[in-house]
């Protein structure tokens, strides 16, 4: 068998132009388009390249964005207080602090200061909360984006026996909840777990989301199964250049599944797709207006 | 093999003379007991009769009981009303609202009214968000009891793999969160999983919380595992009498378990002395004192 490739790139580019039409329709009812402040704190690289990925796509899809860049010593009070604006601005339905913080601020106080409405990032303990009882949630983007994948290609999830490697609360735990909620059987694996290559061989649907280079190797995958690999990691090659590698030894693994995700091009572009999608329904939400359909 | 008897009721006593301890002390340090606040709406006689329990072993305990039995007529704002004084009042660190409440309540109205941290329950989506992302929060009684009988009869949980039957959110989905927490592989299975058998069979650690009477049988159990029984249903016998079940075949299961809970006297002792916990913790928490050591 040689696996369908699941196209993130390209359901994402359908999702982005969805919110774009949504965020259009918005804007003529409310006289503004949906707004998403994202802040960044100090210099990392990564999390810079990460956050103008983040405010081009805003701006493509026609949404507004609020960029707040902060200097690397900016304190935990500093930032609630920036916080504490957004949550007051009128303007702003998203509010988006990368991560990871500088050491010296306190990430969970930071977290959940942001207005669980505007919590486009799904990280406050409310909207976690929420998200397990099956009520009204923001959800992970990362998550939410690998479920939207699966639902696209696989379609009912219902009754399949689904895999989730890694249990983080960004992605392996939101994960996990979604499943259940589409009615899989659902197990959730780690570090700990005895004999991960039995665990995975069991599942029609397996996510992995570890950050191990190549970990899930081909011959643990069932015949047919659905493969969504999340982890991305520069790997330095032998010739010195550096390659995005996911967490699945891909070219193994599409001769036995039936459908798989690439890296790049898979998860990658539905979590900033899906971050769009976030802040057009908060910004539905708090006007009160009914969910957009189709998002 | 003949399994090891979990023993609830005797676990349950050790708890509870545990919180009447910890109590004493609170009450030598504060000048007054912990104390817990019931609140029944109508007259739904099981209702009535776990609420009689909870308040006897709350007074056993030597902590400070306050019933409030109030008419099925009771409108949501009235109820809403009353959590909010409870909210206010400081000797209350605990609140339970007896569930399930009349049709015309807003349940989740109600339960999300709760101060977080008087909600002994653990029902209020931040405590559930909190134990999701492994934060300080108060965790439901009855997963909470099924864990400390693990932690007692099995001792280290970690790598062990772990079935939830349920997905309840006041039972399954807080079960599979606490074994998750203590390293399990840990997989929830329902009503549309396809082969439950077969999913029971690799478990180390089996816990049903169903509410179908005798569903699992022996022939699913793995050699030794541990199987804990939450399931608790009245079902009337051929000479009329009427009988407490459990969600697992016990007779059989015991012949093929490594340890069992029995029904009754397994699960349900437990429940009622983590409430007690519950509330202990919450008043320590509230007073600024250290968690209680050993509860
Ligand atoms: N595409 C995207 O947009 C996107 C978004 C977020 C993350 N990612 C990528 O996804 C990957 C995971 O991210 P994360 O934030 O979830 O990572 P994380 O917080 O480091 O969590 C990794 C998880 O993998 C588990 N794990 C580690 N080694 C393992 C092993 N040998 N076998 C089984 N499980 C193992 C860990 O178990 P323990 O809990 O026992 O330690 C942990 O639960 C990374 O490569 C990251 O870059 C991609
Ligand atoms: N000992 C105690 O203190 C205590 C406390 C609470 C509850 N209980 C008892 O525990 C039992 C469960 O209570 P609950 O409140 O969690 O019940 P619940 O809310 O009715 O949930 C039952 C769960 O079992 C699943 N289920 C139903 N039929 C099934 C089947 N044939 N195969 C597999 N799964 C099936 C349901 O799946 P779906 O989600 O797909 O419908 C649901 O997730 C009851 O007997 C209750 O009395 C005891």
């Amino acid at each position: 068998m040689t696996a369908e490739i699941i196209d993130g790139k390209a359901t994402a580019a359908e999702l982005r132009q969805k919110v774009a039409d949504v965020g259009a329709e918005f804007r003529q009812k409310t006289g503004r388009a949906p707004g998403l402040a994202v802040v960044l704190v100090g210099e990392h690289p990564p999390s810079a390249a990460y956050v103008r990925s983040k405010v081009k796509a805003t701006l493509e899809a026609g949404l507004q964005s609020f960029e707040h860049k902060i200097p690397a010593e900016t304190t935990t009070e500093e930032l609630l207080a920036l916080v504490d604006r957004l949550n007051a601005d009128p303007a702003v339905d998203g509010i988006l602090v990368q991560l990871p913080l500088p050491k010296h601020v306190d990430e969970q106080a930071v977290l959940t200061r942001v207005d669980p409405d505007k919590d486009v990032d799904g990280f406050h303990p409310v909207n976690v909360g929420r998200l397990s009882i099956g009520l009204e949630a923001l959800v992970p983007c990362t998550p939410l984006g690998c479920l939207k994948l699966l639902q696209k290609y696989v379609g009912d999830l219902s009754g399949l026996e689904a895999v989730v490697i890694g249990r983080s609360n960004i992605v392996g735990k939101p994960m996990a909840q979604l499943l259940l909620e589409a009615n899989c059987t659902v197990t959730i694996a780690h570090s700990r777990t005895r004999d991960l290559p039995e665990v995975v061989r069991r599942a029609d649907i397996v996510v992995a989301a570890v950050g191990r280079p190549e970990l899930v190797r081909g011959s643990w995958i069932k015949a047919g199964a659905s493969v969504i690999d999340v982890g991305q990691e520069r790997v330095e090659q032998p010739d010195g250049t550096r390659k995005l590698l996911g967490d699945v030894a891909y070219a193994e693994a599409a001769e036995v599944a039936g459908s798989i995700t690439p890296v790049p091009g898979g998860v990658g572009p539905m979590t900033i797709a899906c971050l769009l999608r976030n802040t057009a329904v908060a910004a539905h939400r708090r006007e009160g207006l009914p969910d957009p359909e189709g998002l």
